[in-house]
């Protein structure tokens, strides 16, 4: 199913496409025209089909999209038939934010780790993952090895991110989700994706600009 | 300065220029040649030069861009050199982590208002923002207009998300920083900037299946 050369800003787009999808399998729609589907998301019809084409397309002429078809295509596409092993590094204000969207939103994704320093864990009454045991950091790499961690996510103070990200890296990780401030170095193989909080505020001040006086 | 046609992606790049080049400075160094920032950020050379070249280009031939100076302008070109009035809507775990995080981190964007519903706010104790206020969701739009609120970041449930929307932007908001894993429908001349958490998350699922095995 999955081809070698998909570009990025394709691959950004599908987690949306699936967004929608489920929304409207919500509301019990059935199947889509790439037209409703563009009025719904923004982009182009054209866009649309062009980008379901890279994986083989799903649409009939004249029908549309089956609108489960194409969420659990996409899902698939993804990786999210599978399940994913997770590691928190970091269970500050942000890594408890994230720990508890994870676990409400994402079944696929399990937390089966939390880490940071003494202080902070000793500090940690709630919790609510009845799943995940709860470490100084100094277990991470014996933890990352043993459970067969797939992902780590890293929450920790900047500085600290390459360091962690080393760790678990050498530990054998397949995937990081990196919320803090900076970009890690990292060996080929590893997957990581960045939500740059930062980047995105800046962004919104530009896009501000033009909607002035 | 600005120019009206600069393309989205362009702008998405400009935060992490800026980013890399206050590290820079944080490191005593002056100055950079385009070649030494491809390196560093991992764009090359020559998109480099096109990215900038948009804002008028910064770079002297054979000299490279002066670390601060270059810094600077895109700090301004960004509106990075202005001050925001920000009201935080939802104050669950998210929200306050959000909160912290530009407290700690963004000098330009001033907390002033945070709103959620009465239970939530009855139950906050660590008020760590001093200057701002916080009130139940029925005060939000006199709030927005009295105070002359900039940005609203949105970190309500989903099936919240577009009524806090449409009720700042019925009060005069200019942006909106939205944290929901929902998109919003809004009037034109309103700047929205989304972080979606899960279409993050799933795009590294993706770029994972490469590192299987």
């Amino acid at each position: 199913m999955k081809e070698k050369q998909i570009s990025k800003a394709v691959i950004k787009r599908l987690p949306r496409y699936r967004r929608y999808l489920k929304d409207l399998q919500k509301k019990g729609i059935e199947k889509i025209s790439s037209k409703d589907l563009s009025k719904l998301i923004g982009y182009t019809a054209s866009q649309i089909r062009q980008d379901l084409n890279n994986f083989g397309g799903f649409g009939q002429q004249g029908y549309g999209y089956s609108v489960a078809n194409l969420h659990d295509e996409i899902g698939g596409i993804l990786g999210l038939d599978k399940e994913y092993k997770m590691a928190i590094v970091g269970y500050g204000r942000l890594g408890r934010a994230i720990a508890s969207y994870i676990a409400n939103n994402e079944p696929k994704f399990n937390i089966v780790g939390i880490f940071d320093v003494k202080q902070i864990i000793q500090d940690v009454e709630d919790v609510e993952f009845k799943d995940a045991q709860i470490m100084t950091c100094k277990s991470l790499s014996s933890f990352v090895k043993s459970e067969h961690i797939d992902i780590a996510v890293i929450t920790v103070p900047a500085e600290k991110a390459q360091l962690v990200a080393d760790t678990v890296a050498d530990a054998g990780i397949k995937g990081i989700w990196n919320l803090t401030a900076v970009d890690l170095d990292l060996p080929e193989g590893i997957a990581v994706e960045n939500v740059h909080m930062s980047d995105s505020l800046h962004a919104l001040a530009y896009y501000m600009q033009g909607t002035e006086n």
